[in-house]
């Protein structure tokens, strides 16, 4: 009876299992200071409990793409160890605030299932959701893979494609952020001064910095997540296979581009919900990330008059600047593109 | 008088010399997320407040080997500077959970002495103890270490090689781990089901996943142990010696190995004692780390009904993944192995 | 109107500007912890909270350099992000201890301006001090900068080149260091035995250890002190500009420096002021830094008796140990010099 776990493949899978995740995570200012030490995010709520005290935070939350690493991380050797490629994202909304002590659980429950036509692999629709210690949804959303089958010639374990949202809806915004006072809000120490309404749909905001990657920063980050996808860590095996190379865990690049973001989006302080999201080519050490934005919605709340929500689409590039906003013609992107991201992001009115 | 210390040459030891080592060291939660990040571990009694409380402890303690690197970083600048080579360890034993805010110093006592043939050498052996704030001790081990002689024909300072023991009694383990609930120790969360008795003698365990090294993480690793060993930091100097290369320390290998150990040994969540171990060859940056373990012994603790300890023997190789057990044959390692590390770990009954 | 901001160009300063700096950021025990891992400091204050209390602290305080770097950071995005040099420094004092747990931010004032005779860049001088939550003062320095015009036909916006001192005097020290116990100051544990009087002026002490530097490794630094300028992080722009390389922050250099310093001046716990300081050649990842100090001055405090204040000078130098001690000869610099800092640290009588 093997002691080590080689992942679940495609035919192990069913519709309406639940998954219990190993390992719950208690997050701490240190996870707090490394993520600041790998992204250099500089939102104000997030980087001072004085600032968010004033409006109306016990003291600052942490960063919700930190949570959301920390909840996806867990799921990895139950769902994607065999996985091909992670295929997309769907429905997530930040449900709670997270602060340093919490503890961070996830369990999943398998919503879909759909065998590819080669019949080697098969697509898995996972819903996620993570915990606090106190058993408070702080997150929700769906995920879907492609899974290596085991054997060819096993049956699919069922077929089901799930509905799901194109879009999260403004009244579905805002569970995880407290109502705060937006006459507090300081925007003389918050880098910019720009408000809810300052912003327009059809906006593009270029974000103008670039920074390189480094193999040793993924790893660690990647690490810190509990993140034990293979294909991040393993030079000797990865030298080997398609890429030559160790790729960076998607998740990098997307906190790499809400740092990049501040520049253009400083008051955008808390992400409510990612509507979808496509990693458009992989990264690798060495190579240097851009990105630039799209205000797509800009929105009221129902019910709130602290704060308003932009619908934004970030692009992320390698080794391309983002001053003529490289993007999607047609089916194809610019060949430079590695991310493009659909968020809700909250910003004070 | 110059004010820098060239650290101590053989001829500088006596038996029975005590020696009170810089610097005194508060653990804290940033350390705990600095080791997450550096090695990956997913033990759930140290990751997670909320499982730490359930079992028993006030919430989590330290990782073990954490606690043992920033006790041993201690003992370099006085014992170890001038080492040719570090030749073993013996007798180490943990003797009480460490948590974040406690602070940690070491004293250490000379208790062997033998000059190498040659005349150029010697070995000297420590007894090393770790305490806490409250003067409690929380580590206990003996290292030897082969120094040089600041001059050829200075006499031996004394001569006496201590007798160690080859491994530590089942009695002698468990001081660092408060009574637990075994039934309240959630194999659920945990990432793996089995506990002490589904282990047995022999029973041997690839556990599959390998890491690369970065200089970036191993020099951060052993800064952040305040271990001032020059091997491993200065490029100038090593690029000019044997291996052209910084080496790793030592103990970076060891908590690669036993983060790369929880894919089958989960449940093993506490390192009760160190009964020896070999550091077989130098690993370098660039290099990918395998690991797997022997079963050596299953052994209930005297007067215990909630945890028992497993004697694991952990072999870690570089540039080769371990599916069959590469190993010590005769006198020879493969030559891939560069650890050879025998331990005592508790496990849930 | 674009929402991201070019930063200030030279003929954007007036004199007497006030300039309120984003982001606050509240310091942590993971903040500490990673400062650690990056330099590896020993200083038993700043290391041991048991220590720290012991001779008076409440607890160990955050790093001097630390408290520079993080309200240094936030004064970027303002003033030197179109930069061409960073000058000088000078009048700096630390005014006020900085614990886990407390939050800074940072203002400016410009108190200073001159337009070069090349009419295309000027130098901007500015005041900048960094505050806690309670408003108290806790750093307080001048540097002063070049700056380029956006318009070169811009009319200079003032010229005052302000006075400003060449060293603080011994009555200005002390500030940010409560009254400690001196007696219980244990040397014995905090590596070194030294203590004011066994210092001179004209000791030179050559600190003997060499780090290596990875670009991992500056470019978490930076971002830890969110600190933004460009040429740290963006190797695809660096590579084709005048070095080909990325920039490593002078503010690195300096506190590499000091980890090195404490071989030698492992009781000079606290730094009470810069003098100045100049980064007279850029480091890059791969090199290797090397320091010595020579003792300015040793001076008692006015109406202390518990610490006195030692002037030191370091000296940084890549590539090169610094055992016969390498400096300046007339204008000129030895070519291995990247850094020359005059500052006053205090230490025990």
């Amino acid at each position: 009876m093997p002691k080590t776990s080689p992942g679940r493949f495609f035919e192990d899978f069913s519709l309406g299992d639940t998954l219990r995740h190993a390992t719950p995570r208690t997050v701490t200012h240190g996870d707090v200071a490394l993520y600041t030490a790998l992204y250099g995010p500089r939102f104000a709520v997030q980087s001072s409990d004085a600032f968010a005290r004033a409006i109306g935070y016990p003291h600052s939350p942490v960063d919700d793409f930190l949570v959301f690493h920390i909840v996806f991380g867990k799921t990895v050797p139950d769902v994607s160890l065999n996985a091909v490629a992670n295929l997309g994202y769907a429905g997530c909304r930040f449900l709670a605030p997270v602060y340093p002590g919490d503890t961070l659980s996830t369990v999943s429950e398998v919503i879909g299932l759909k065998e590819n036509s080669n019949g080697k692999t098969g697509v898995v629709y996972v819903r996620s959701i993570g915990v606090n210690q106190n058993g408070t949804q702080v997150l929700d959303y769906v995920r879907w893979v492609m899974v290596r089958k085991r054997v060819e010639s096993a049956r699919a374990p069922g077929e089901l494609v799930p509905a799901l949202p194109k879009a999260l809806e403004p009244a579905e915004l805002g569970d995880a952020c407290p109502v705060i006072d937006p006459q507090a809000y300081d925007t003389g120490l918050s880098g910019q001064r720009h408000r809810l309404r300052d912003y327009v749909a059809g906006e593009m905001i270029d974000h103008v910095d670039g920074t390189t990657v480094e193999e040793a920063e993924h790893m660690m980050a990647t690490r810190l997540y509990q993140n034990t996808a293979k294909v991040h860590f393993n030079q000797f095996t990865e030298g080997q296979g398609r890429f030559g190379r160790r790729l960076i865990y998607g998740g990098h690049v997307i906190s790499i581009a809400r740092a990049l973001s501040f520049n253009g989006l400083a008051n955008a302080f808390h992400i409510a919900a990612i509507n979808g999201g496509r990693h458009v080519a992989p990264l690798f050490a060495g190579n240097t990330v851009f990105a630039w934005s799209e205000i797509l919605d800009v929105q009221d709340l129902p019910g709130r008059d602290d704060v308003g929500a932009l619908r934004v689409r970030t692009i992320a590039t390698k080794d391309r600047p983002c001053g003529d906003f490289p993007r999607r013609t047609g089916e194809d992107y610019d060949p430079s593109v590695i991310l493009d991201l659909d968020y809700w992001a909250l910003i004070p009115r």
